[in-house]
């Protein structure tokens, strides 16, 4: 069929098949372009699969308080026969990956992560008890001992992922945390527990229930400059984290790969 | 820390750490501002994963022939501490997701379907003997029968894979297969095949390893127009899947999960 026919056809097609269709509401599409943000996903099991993926749109909270994805319908069902959508996505938005390329010179870009560290044990430090008081808490050192204490040492190539309860928040301005002076406020990891990770495991990722890896009080980034230099990669923003076991479950990283990204939208789930 | 504030306590800390990263490359931002494609993605396999997503970047051939994603660096490295780009993503690029919506009026969005179907037993249907001289070859019931004869039953929920070799071709012209006419010429899953698999299995998804689930020369779309309405999903441009066991791997299909979707570019990977 020619490239140039393709429309009429389809146009001809969606004619005919209008009347099974009629009454239908673009229940995706409205919700698109109203850009509505879809209730914060908790962890969706089938048997022992969890979604730790946030949906996300327009309102979804970003670092720097702008609107991370946008849409434009470039096809639509009613006329086109078929619907389609244009997007525009700054790469670190919703839950994403941060790849070494995001703060390195020459790291690996979001494609170039290799398969073997996208399916890691997962290991959840929990810092709820913490964060749930103070929006400034930060993951230790302390909190990785007792983490190792309590089930053993942190497996080859694993995700180590900070459990703060943020997850429930994105529909709300604490998610951001923004103070009256512009100062932001959510936990993070404490640049000390980014260097012992670094210097006493070969874990291939750190993630977090936050918007970035450091903590919103940071003043440089710490984590960030340390973690991702060293050819580790980091997840920001998972959902659902609450539902999986603190140990023993495999996270499976959905990485974008599009070609020499420093990141990008990301389907992660957990399996265990 | 204050939004204000960020840009500022980046740039310093980068003016800290230049020295360190005195001539490194970007070899990913390069790569992407020259609009790079990587080599078509063979299943790299880790243990027993496999990875069935190519590299794409505006390069990787589309249906309609135009870039189907390009990109704009935001913030670079070596000015602003950090490497950030903005995407523009026509959603039906590399390897990605056709939710029902794509094809029909009130159909899930991508963000909808169920997390159950996202990991899913894999058939893989393989009918290199015939694509292989044939580009308008498509998968027919026959073929089916063949698979159910030497595998067993079609799993509930399966996705169901054609296998045309077309997974090798992404850098060349035979992959739309374009004629002098502007026809395109490559293979997919014909009706009959469609209706089916509609008729007697619970299929959650089929997939092929070419641009669209209908074969090249298609003139109506059928299998989009049975296929996608029914609520079930189809995955396009597969990578890798020759080197996947015809039967018993799971497949588990990083879908995208933007609010009101019609599809988008997933991740995929198969275990088994």
């Amino acid at each position: 069929m020619c490239d140039i026919c393709v429309m009429t056809a389809v146009k001809d097609r969606m004619l005919s098949r209008r009347d099974l269709f009629r009454g239908g509401l673009a229940v995706g599409a409205a919700g698109l372009t109203a850009g509505a943000m879809a209730k914060p996903a908790m962890a969706d099991a089938h048997g022992s699969v969890y979604d730790l993926t946030h949906t996300y749109g327009p309102d979804f909270p970003t670092f720097f308080g702008v609107p991370g994805i946008t849409t434009e319908q470039a096809y639509k069902f009613e006329s086109d026969g078929f619907n389609l959508f244009n997007l525009s996505i700054n790469e670190h938005t919703g839950t994403h990956i941060d790849a070494p390329l995001h703060f390195s010179a020459d790291g690996k870009s979001v494609d170039e992560i290799e398969v073997g560290n996208l399916v890691v044990p997962l290991c959840v430090v929990d810092i709820r008890e913490r964060s749930a008081f103070d929006a400034d808490a930060q993951l230790t050192p302390d909190d990785l001992t007792a983490w190792i204490e309590a089930n053993g040492d942190i497996p080859d190539r694993a995700c180590v992922a900070m459990l703060s309860g943020w997850g429930d928040k994105v529909a709300e301005p604490s998610y951001r945390g923004q103070d009256d002076a512009g100062g932001l406020h959510f936990p993070g990891f404490h640049p000390e527990a980014t260097a012992m990770l670094l210097e006493m495991t070969s874990a291939a990722a750190i993630a977090v229930d936050t918007l970035p890896l450091d903590h919103g009080a940071s003043a440089d980034f710490a984590t960030h400059y340390a973690w991702l230099p060293a050819g580790r990669y980091g997840i920001e923003n998972l959902a659902g984290l609450e539902q999986v076991p603190a140990a023993g479950a495999t996270l499976i990283v959905g990485a974008p790969k599009h070609a020499g990204g420093s990141g990008g939208p990301a389907r992660v789930f957990a399996m265990g």
